[in-house]
């Protein structure tokens, strides 16, 4: 009888629930929980900001665990079969139709009208579809993927669905060997950017956020310039980037704020002909005046918004970890664990940004 | 003794002056005027709207016309000699450096600090230096084009400065094969992008503007829907294109429009991972609401500003305009001629719509 | 009871068998055929060219018809529901697993290992997979399309499988306006390039082929010029093509010819950091000479293999269909229609290229 | 009365002359030499292999130096003064014209016919125009680069020539995060594409060459295997690559090996619709047999030519050196120092392959 969170509605208390161990259907995977990540949607799902929520849910879109039972074999991209024992994570995004224009036609996957999410639109009465569960339900064709022999639940929970999230913009962003980046936001997104952005070839990476113990954790991430949100006024902001940068202002400029007073700075932050990826903008937090001839035009300026992520970004996210495992420390992105029955203190404390990144420890 | 119209200051009146007929120094050429454009800009310059502008100037930057006189040897990009008497025009833009950041790392000559432009950024003071004028001197080195056999003067001025501008936006916006386009705007550059995206492959052209004239004209340019933004609403207007387009919006918009509103509209016209071109927001005219989580980020959308053009701009739109003098009714655009000494007259025409395309022919 | 023709083995004589009509299962469509393609592929399988094919087949894998028999609702890719009597045609590659690490990763379907096509890689007694047959049992998720309105079953024929392989080729070639264009083959898949190149905005185009009656074919299908290889060297018609474009070679070249020797010339016939796509080498022909320092290196060039399409291909090129049907005289491709009796004598008459274009009429 | 040496003509012996000290015209420097590269090319430069080259030459075209002598201010590309002391480097490759077809339509300057290269095609007769010389004369408008601060002499100096070059390959790579990397070789350009691989983001590359001692440096440099050439088949590689990547081949493989016959061998070891890439033929060495359907056509495979190097790529090689001084030991790749009385000792050595990076010390 697994326990789960459950989060019953807008703004209503979150309860933990008993829930019947699933028969798995053929090809389905019965997950043991070892960790399962607390994020800022987490927040916005508590507070009824999402549309098209299907109440209760059981939140938790990016998890880890063990394998503890199949049904048939199972096998990873590359072919090789999953076996009892193994610990892995899935993509939370499923049921991409592969059928729809946007499959088709605009091969633009993340816009498919049917993908379903794990934690966020599946709902309670369907299963353990959500990562805050002692057990979570890998229906069949859900896409799988082991952990690196280097990468240990605890260092792959702390990038959570930041990283990939991360991953996509700064693949995105078609950075090249050399660029300067500027990265807007210090919560797990902006601090995986700033990680990825390193590895992927930045010549220089500022990361413009508060408060200072994230800011700190950037450098230690691997940006070179530090700039608080704290004591700058926009305009010293755009002052300090542009003497980083010959004057110009940044080649890349990620956006992962969540404000959008941040969209237009960002576009000053960014030079002429250089590449501003939006992918901070989760929730509709309002609108900003934007000057279209200065900002956008005459800057000849490329803005690409950046949604949701596929399997290829979690596959390759899980490929950089590997990699930086000795020179980026992951694990200082994780503030505290909370148990099932500490989940409500998770969102408030997360919400508050009381922590960098809140882990849930079933 | 050649005769020139010079604008003399923001909101003083055009006055005809004659200028010294100029030495030339060795590579320079002397051209008789056939044509001068007369565009948008021109107003914007009138009124004193861009920065920087070295009154008084001769305006008039997309021209056409014989060659009078050259001193020594002059080829074009083919390495073909020119000859007295050939019927050429020339990129406007002149003196990009070559030699700083943005020519040579960036490889963005657009935003080259050191760039002038024939018309707008030299002054009368220099010389000959704009199209409306008996006679314009090009400094060596200004890069010359022959116009192409089956491109007479007339046709190609109809064109003007809107050809070049509409072809680096079609270009930037990567169109592919039958995708379905939007043009916001049926000015000259609205109305040449309409053609160069039928030539460029587009499966579906919807234009949005008004008067209804140059609609009309728009359907004989190629495209296959016009909506007039004089009997619609926005929202009636994003509900009509999203009708044409499968409920999506249009794979590619292209904004030439100049109004800040439409920048917002046509984020609602493109479809969610689609392309928008922002081409048409050459002068300040203020800002606009935008909600980057709505119209960018979750949309996934790509925006991408355009300045200016550059001599493979010019190029390649010859080519094209060569390629569809049988198709495309390109001369239809002008309206009416004007003499140097009517150029004011042209240019209250032009500033109240009363024309598509105004020619200054000296 | 349909009739189909089946091929039974390598150089083995086909022959007309009857089938069982098919019990529909859920999702599954029967087709009525109208028409069903022969291309150059069919001749390869009839002599065995092919590895993995599991003969007997039914061949044809480009075919329309009409809807005769559904179980359950079907719906296009714009969510529209199919009606018996519908005129259609449908994807050949079937089975995509949208689960390997190409589906996932790369991102290139095109190499999936589980895809398999009607017509080729389908035996006959797995059912009516393949076209060349009185009726087509679409499989449950097989990818239907409506014919465009103007799109007869006859025209759309005449593009049959070289349409969407030629389309592929083109897009593949990132073609931009006014680009100079060389198509090396003059077989349906070289003409359909021919057509596609023009329609996607080239500048000029030349066909290189034989014999002449496909020459002045490509001509009416937009080529500006036609070298005939029955007449001209190798270094002949290198130094033509750059005659044609200023002495440096084509921007694009599209290989189309199904001959080795082609690509060496293909590469000479582009200019140096111009763009080669390889598409006609479908089957193994043997290898050629190739000096990479030449070839490839000095000469800064992009060399593109374009192996099979995918449902976009086809989807777009109906568009371009349906938008030239007017200037595109699609259906001079077809020189003779065959009953399923007179299959092999359409082969026969493909492979000694009597024919420009075969097809199968049940 | 600076000495430099002097290549007379093919394979005659180098000697070292006295030359005048130049007059400075406006805008040039006059550089004291600390280091100049010797390159395989070279080598082929005193074996008479290339093309057009104006014997008597002074060699050496990647040099660094200390400004001795300005006539007039000289800037860098971001506008910055140089002064007398400064340790600069310049490009090579000057006088690209900015004016032909090339220049302007292709935007593919590194194939401007005007373009020359120091220490290649200026002769010495046109005065000290190559690196092996106590001085070296930058004509006006040389493209001139400062050393990072970080950057030493002795550290840029290793990387040489083939560090722009390795750039440019591994930049037309397109890489992305996460791809698996082969690279071809194991000279300078080779070891210089491993460690810009690994700083751009591969998450695998593994070196194929001899000897072992460069395979060791490889290892050093970034890679996480290395195959060597001298005891393994062609077909030993092809299948290790494959079983280090899950039986595909590498997303990417880098050829910078100079042999014909890795080309076919490289086309193996890029997985289907991978991205190889082709810089190490600098020479013409002869053909070899490829399989246009087997290698290229059905692989779906993108092969990119890659020639010369531009003033972003020594611009962006340096920011990335610099950034990786404590991680890539860069010095570890020069073998030996030579004076100029040397030279022909240095040239020797290289060619039998008895040192990695060979450095004239003037």
């Amino acid at each position: 009888m697994p326990r789960a969170v459950v989060m019953r509605g807008a703004g209503e208390r979150v309860v933990v629930g008993d829930f019947d161990r699933p028969t798995l259907q053929c090809g389905a995977v019965l997950l043991e929980t070892i960790y399962s990540d607390v994020c800022g949607t987490d927040c916005h799902l508590f507070h009824g900001r999402l549309a098209g929520v299907p109440y209760p849910i059981i939140p938790g879109h990016v998890s880890v665990g063990r394998i503890a039972e199949m049904n048939g074999e199972v096998h990873d991209v590359d072919g090789r079969r999953f076996e009892i024992g193994d610990v892995v994570t899935f993509l939370d995004v499923h049921e991409t139709c592969g059928q729809c224009w946007f499959c088709l036609v605009a091969k633009a996957t993340t816009r498919c009208p049917k993908r379903r999410v794990y934690g966020i639109t599946y709902s309670a009465d369907e299963g353990l579809l959500g990562g805050w569960s002692e057990a979570i339900y890998l229906k069949p064709g859900v896409k799988i993927l082991r952990l690196p022999e280097n990468v240990s639940p605890q260092t792959f929970i702390s990038g959570g669905c930041g990283l990939p999230t991360a991953f996509h913009a700064v693949d995105r962003a078609t950075l090249r060997m050399g660029d300067t980046v500027v990265v807007q936001g210090s919560g797990p997104v902006g601090l995986c950017a700033v990680a990825l952005a390193r590895l992927a070839g930045a010549g220089h990476v500022t990361i413009v956020g508060a408060p200072d113990q994230r800011l700190d954790l950037a450098v230690e991430f691997g940006a070179d310039e530090a700039v608080s949100i704290e004591r700058t006024t926009p305009e010293e902001r755009v002052e300090r980037v542009r003497g980083l940068t010959g004057g110009r202002g940044a080649d890349v400029c990620i956006e992962a704020s969540g404000s959008p007073a941040a969209v237009v700075e960002g576009m000053e932050l960014t030079r002429d002909n250089g590449t501003y990826v939006i992918v901070g903008q989760y929730t509709d937090c309002g609108s900003v005046q934007i000057n279209p001839h200065v900002h956008i035009n005459r800057k000849h300026l490329d803005i690409r918004g950046c949604w949701g992520s596929d399997f290829s970004h979690v596959y390759r996210a899980l490929i950089m970890m590997s990699r930086s495992v000795g020179t980026v420390p992951w694990e200082k992105m994780i503030t505290r664990h909370y148990t099932l029955d500490e989940a409500g203190q998770a969102l408030e404390d997360v919400e508050r940004l009381r922590v960098v990144k809140a882990v849930i420890e079933p």
